[in-house]
């Protein structure tokens, strides 16, 4: 049974959503950072453990990030994405490999 | 109906992956790094359709990065904030509002 999109934002909504509310964006944009920049050492140096608990706690403060802002992180991601690359339309993306994405 | 975690792992990967793992870790970081950027900028200054962008770009390159380092997002989140907060164990969280998260 696998999490969704919907669930994982209702599920960090449970837990935080107070907290959230009185850090604010700005300061909760912080926490996502220094999350961030965990991730970015667990790529470089750490177990698959370490990096499996930092791309967690990304996406757990991208949700949070998600629920001050407002945003349905379901209906965005299925919006831009779920129609194949948003650049070229296909699926696989036949973009110039140089070309974003 | 809901996007699941998995799903939308497996979508990035259809739609990239092959770009993905010629591009690798440090430059997938770069593209992610750059989202980010954007999406704080649209949470300064952005319109609702623009922040929704942002988010589902930012999680979907983060979706590229955990398929690039062979990591379950599903899994990752669920392992570590599926039994509420991971200080306190508890929904919702009563870990003192300066700790963290």
């Amino acid at each position: 049974m696998s999490l969704s999109v919907r669930d994982l934002q209702q599920i960090i909504r449970d837990t935080y959503d107070s907290k959230d509310r009185r850090r604010g964006v700005e300061g909760t944009f912080m926490w996502f950072m220094e999350e961030v920049g965990e991730l970015s050492a667990a790529l470089r140096n750490g177990t698959d453990a370490e990096r499996a608990a930092e791309f967690a706690d990304v996406l757990a403060w991208l949700a949070t990030l998600a629920n001050i802002a407002g945003i349905d992180l379901d209906a965005a991601v299925r919006a831009k994405y779920g129609g194949g690359c948003p650049g070229c339309r296909q699926t696989p993306c036949v973009c110039d490999q140089a070309a974003k994405p």
